[in-house]
């Protein structure tokens, strides 16, 4: 017999969590409704990459961001000027979002009107990863500055994301990223995962994804 | 009125290891050496601003490096390239270290014989700011390609830093960083701060942190 127990704290967070982002997606179903988690780490590019894509899409559907953010507001102002409907999310030092989270972000800003729903999660690489928001699928951007070294070391952030965007390709001249690299170790982790090279400065790029989320969103929402 | 609405979702995970860190550094003191918290998001260059900070003080001083990470051994690879003496610690998922892990890491690397050990703490601005690990000084890694708004999103970090390097700065003409923004934005939350402009790559600027790093293990050890 065992002279101590052990708890299983963690296993069974997660087994909450992954029962309450089952029901907020069956609640998206209904709603028709898309809920994209929008990952990476700080400083990637997540806001104005979703502000090139909303750019491109607002006038095909109606969107709404629900932007994470440990502190400040700075974000939400940023989308609030595109003229899209937003939300600030403080989290009050949490580092990621869980299911629940995410559920009454989406109780207080009232998607049923909305086809697609962005939210940006907090900036970070390990910590949203290991917690389904309940987003009918994840996307994260890796930008050129960080390295294309990066799979190797936040593994399991590269294995949930369904789509993979590499951003800030305009700054390629003064760093050494290797694209043929990146692109095999995010497939040896993901074989399945959808990789887009985009600059959001640019705009070079950015069709590709905004054509993939729209025929993501027409999927989920007919 | 604002045109977005921000709700407060406060759930505190902390918990205190104050004692644990005070502990180590008991220890430290003791054994003369000195331990240096380094932190940043990823790929900002903690690794390449360690080889050119250690190629700088390693004939002055022993030096070691712990490598924290979730997983992977390359940042270790690289470190003990250089001929120092280093260890990876792998978290197993976790987003940061505490005083406990960096106790554990401090006891299988056996620092006695060393005046400088620098912790390389996973690649986070969030959590690993919410920890004290023991160290004596706690030091940042922020990168130009991140931009100058960093301090306004996570500045539990920017607040607990004793010195703030700002790297990459041979990039500058691909990115819109505004030097004097960003560090008034650092004075705000932490006057006391050190701040530091420098290119790890190019060299520029290293010796002035290099020196002000070398004041601070001296008064430690002697």
């Amino acid at each position: 017999m065992d002279e101590f127990k052990v708890i299983e704290i963690k296993k069974s967070v997660f087994e909450n969590n992954d029962r309450e982002a089952d029901r907020v997606r069956a609640r998206l179903k209904k709603e028709h409704t898309f809920l994209l988690n929008l990952m990476s780490s700080p400083g990637s590019g997540k806001t104005t990459t979703l502000k090139a894509t909303i750019s491109r899409l607002k006038d095909e559907m109606k969107i709404g961001v629900m932007e994470a953010d440990i502190d400040s507001s700075v974000d939400a102002k940023a989308i609030a000027d595109t003229g899209v409907k937003s939300i600030q999310l403080h989290t009050g030092g949490m580092c990621h979002l869980d299911a629940g989270m995410t559920e009454q972000g989406i109780n207080e800003f009232g998607t049923d009107d909305l086809d697609l729903v962005v939210l940006e999660n907090v900036g970070n690489l390990v910590c949203p990863a290991e917690f389904d928001t309940g987003a009918v699928k994840n996307a994260m951007i890796l930008s050129v500055p960080e390295g294309d070294d990066k799979p190797l070391k936040y593994p399991l952030m590269f294995s949930i994301c369904d789509a993979v965007i590499i951003n800030k390709i305009d700054t390629k001249s003064v760093f050494d990223f290797d694209d043929d690299a990146v692109v095999e170790r995010i497939k040896k982790l993901n074989p399945k995962a959808e990789i887009f090279f985009i600059s959001a400065k640019t705009g070079e790029g950015v069709d590709a994804w905004c054509d993939w989320l729209k025929q993501q969103v027409n999927a989920w929402c007919k």
